[in-house]
């Protein structure tokens, strides 16, 4: 059996796996409103962005508490630290599914998305999904290997958010100034979104290995 | 006399004040490449954010090191935690100038700065500069006090990017679409890093007194 101090580092981990849930259901449901300019649903993105932030909260406040009662060594002490981390990253990524959903508000009843960028955002709201998942699969496994993976996954977000510029700056798009801003910002949300994906990976390739993968996004 | 322990705590904030230094050198030289099309100093900055992530980097090794010898506790954990934390801040922030330079480039020999929104976005430079220099006084000085007075600000930088937005938006301002992606992004640029900057003050704020301030940018 555990002590009290090692299951309240278990539960820590499971509070970090929440809020993947969270913010997995909140890009998916983000990009939904956005596509089907579905106000209430970006009402409910907004709202409910909230619970990502206090479970941040908790976890904060926890590890603050253990790190004054305990003096955690090696890994315990890199489970805080990367904890931290990780719920800075996933808050983020709370805050960025809520921008999403605050662009849906604004042009409402219109809709943000041109038809014929639809599948570009589609695409990346699916990305975003994925790389989530996995992130969330790689925390509550502690998979480095999985974790490493994630930057192709990032590569391909990276490609849509070239096209969707190259889509918006093609003669005679026709797009208006209000359009161009929406969806440059909406681009730059899950560009963002993802790359704070990666940075959760790496922290668990650093929880389990000990060592930082190279670059950082 | 301090042992060598206390001796590499102390490197670290004398590290992190010199972070500070060099991203506020580039936000100053990233406003001016704008303001200017001027190549050359955007290169200047682009080729020299190396050094902010190098310093970044012998910030997270000495402290992971530590961390493997000592048992930190209290203050001295504290300013392990918050280093790595506002380390990581100030990094985003030299990669966001980055960004702006990059900017520049794309668009040089041309300006991405059209007359009209030259005062703007020089305000916002200045705004950007002054945060960051405050938050170094502050990490060099551990003023809590002054930490918080960064988010006033702040605000002077969310009214200036609405105001940009507005510019954007007024009816017959005759903005291209690639003007206004530009514009876009350099106003988030901007914004970005100013809230950098305050997440920056608000950790000296935990690290001096203990105790986290309020909501998160």
């Amino acid at each position: 059996m555990r002590d009290a101090y090692h299951e309240e580092l278990d539960a820590l981990t499971g509070k970090l796996v929440e809020m993947t849930r969270l913010v997995r259901s909140a890009i998916a449901r983000a990009t939904t409103a956005l596509l089907d300019a579905d106000l209430q649903l970006a009402e409910n993105v907004i709202s409910r962005d909230e619970e990502v932030d206090r479970l941040y909260a908790e976890i904060e406040t926890t590890i603050y508490e253990l790190m004054a009662r305990q003096q955690p060594v090696a890994i315990d002490l890199r489970t805080m630290i990367t904890s931290l981390s990780m719920g800075s990253d996933l808050e983020r990524m709370g805050d960025l599914a809520e921008h999403l959903a605050k662009v849906t508000r604004l042009r409402h009843p219109e809709s943000a998305i041109p038809p014929q960028l639809r599948p570009t955002i589609l695409e990346m709201g699916q990305i975003a999904e994925r790389l989530i998942t996995k992130a969330g699969g790689c925390i509550a496994s502690r998979d480095a290997e999985a974790a490493l993976e994630l930057e192709h996954d990032d590569d391909a977000m990276d490609r849509l958010h070239r096209k969707l510029f190259r889509t918006l700056l093609a003669k005679d798009s026709g797009f208006a100034i209000e359009e161009a801003i929406d969806l440059t910002l909406i681009g730059r949300y899950y560009e963002r979104y993802a790359d704070h994906a990666v940075r959760v990976a790496r922290d668990v390739v650093y929880l389990v290995t000990g060592t930082r993968p190279d670059t950082s996004p």
